[in-house]
């Protein structure tokens, strides 16, 4: 440890000059730099998403003086973005900046901590995060595989998608093939459709060739980035499927553990700041991306019929179940949830939304 | 400045004891340390808004390896609460934390950035100040006061307060003798009410006593902990008058200036953390304290009427408007907000709004 040499180096010149300034034993360690890889999902800047991971390297980089530097890398510059968690976990990186549910076939509870149908919103999911045990929960859960999660930014409540087929009953969801992963593709199978995973980037040409009937992206400002508005008809809302999709970040476990502790401090303090940043860019830019995309491109909203909302919330509701009874943890982690959902709905019943509501009473 | 002396160190021991490990001159000045005061306007400790700097001052401490400490002073303490912005531009203490619009008296516009009635909510408010320009209008408002202004945490929307009258119409309204600060007690002034400011402390006497008919306070989480319940007969919502309150950390201009780079970036990114655990606490704390409140204290909850609500809303639109045109800059902070919020608005309709109702579909 370079305390050690830095304490030599003060026994020795006293030994040979005499008197200094008394050292601070304080700050043992502080020369000790550390390189570090963080692997990122994403395509390299992408929007919101990929520029989570590039403000984090940023801030802590300022923060540590140049101890710790970062480097990202967008999806496929050093392993495919499905491989992150695994070359994190075996330590090939020391972060990874993603989803949790990405990793679903490996680990069947981390849906939970990026977003579940008609779950929590971003604000509800980071409170249960943070101040009502989600977090030791997802600690808990990726203990296994050496990585400890941090969140990492939240895009808020996601658009039900783009469809080029307009849906007014359950009957519309029937032989429809749409993209959209995780728990709402099971629910949309379950409804008669089929569900379709592809990155980002396939989509806009599987819409445009008719591959696919629809598909669920983010929002306004990443949608309108990949040109959604150009190959489909219908642009719909509530997202239901997504309603405050957490992304995360993780680190390995022997990496973090090599830190001395201000820039493990440095590493938490930074992710908590970017995953707020990410969510005040998204709440910032959909708005001003909403209006470009209605007002300039025509495009045109359309509303799930509650029918349809109804029907989809019993199967998502259905498939939960099935998922929380998979295991003690997946246990839970879904109580933990549903109670936090419960008692938020009603708090949010009386604040929240019934702001929302004043707020529009002379409109 | 250290760095200098640990340079000599290495040039006199290159002199007496040969090769060591090559020094790295970007540690130059890490040695330095800092120790500044914060002063709040809160009861030291008080739940949120209290711990809120008490949790800066300890993310500062670890990630700084103790070379900036901050000491936590609760109102009081040093000066009383509504000296702090004076105590902070002058120089006695470093830092403060409280709320913006405790200083309208001194800066007219001082209220937008904290709450204006029906204006942003929480999401909205730190979407428009981290990427909506607020927050540097914030600090063009604070630089005259040689103060550097943080978002220091937010309480989300607050409940419309403690009532031992009902408020059934615009009637009920006359004569009410509310405590309520800010914008809001010129609204309820200007509704035939007569607004009160006093500090919290001093409202469970002042309830008790029939001193005052009504109070505001925050929401469940705080207002348990004062026991409003016991000396008001009805707990009214939807709040109205403070949708999403974001609490303020200043730090003198000179004292940030002082500050090798790190420092700064440290101080940044823990308020910026802070901001967010605050939000976070209150999200998860409020919904049990409403349970508390109205399960084992039998709390009586009353929504304002739609006519009341769209009344006040009309008379703060009045009050907001006069204040906007008090000069060139208070006219620019408003008109940056009221474009953010008709954009949020309209976005947060088919996202956030939308998405609460089809939550609650099947219910």
């Amino acid at each position: 440890m370079r305390y050690v040499i830095i304490f030599a180096l003060f026994g020795l010149l006293y030994g040979c000059a005499g008197e200094v300034d008394k050292p601070r034993v304080a700050s043992q360690e502080v020369e000790q730099t550390f390189k570090w890889k963080l692997m990122t999902t994403w395509p390299k800047n992408y929007p919101g998403l990929g520029t989570a991971p590039e403000t984090f390297a940023k801030l802590v980089e300022r923060m540590s003086a140049g101890r710790l530097s970062v480097s990202v890398f967008g999806a496929g510059q050093l392993v495919p973005a499905f491989e992150v968690f695994d070359a994190v976990s075996q330590g090939t990186a020391e972060m990874g900046h993603g989803a949790a549910y990405y990793w679903t076939g490996k680990i069947k509870g981390a849906v939970f901590f990026t977003a579940v149908p008609f779950g929590l919103n971003a604000q509800e999911m980071n409170g249960w995060l943070h101040h009502g045990g989600g977090l030791e929960l997802w600690r808990e859960l990726y203990a296994p595989f050496n990585l400890i999660p941090f969140a990492g930014g939240n895009t808020g409540v996601q658009m039900a998608g783009w469809y080029n087929r307009e849906i007014n009953s359950m009957a519309d969801i029937k032989g429809l093939k749409m993209r959209i992963p995780g728990i709402g593709g099971e629910v949309i199978t379950r409804a008669g459709g089929t569900s379709v995973t592809m990155p980002g980037g396939d989509l806009y040409t599987s819409m445009q060739t008719g591959v696919i009937d629809a598909t669920e992206w983010v929002g306004p400002y990443n949608d309108l980035a990949f040109g959604f508005h150009q190959v489909a008809k219908y642009y719909y809302y509530p997202g239901w499927h997504e309603p405050g999709a957490m992304l995360e970040l993780v680190v390995n476990a022997d990496a973090y553990a090599s830190l001395p502790d201000d820039l493990k401090a440095i590493v938490e303090v930074a992710a908590r700041a970017v995953n707020q940043d990410v969510l005040d860019e998204y709440t910032s830019r959909n708005n001003q991306a909403l209006i470009d995309l209605v007002d300039q491109h025509g495009v045109e909203l359309r509303k799930l019929p509650n029918e349809v909302l109804a029907e989809l919330e019993r199967l998502s509701a259905e498939v939960l179940d099935e998922l929380a009874a998979e295991n003690e943890l997946t246990q839970r982690i879904s109580a933990s949830i549903k109670t936090f959902k419960e008692n938020a709905m009603a708090y949010h019943a009386i604040s929240e939304e019934a702001y929302y509501d004043a707020r529009r009473v002379n409109k």
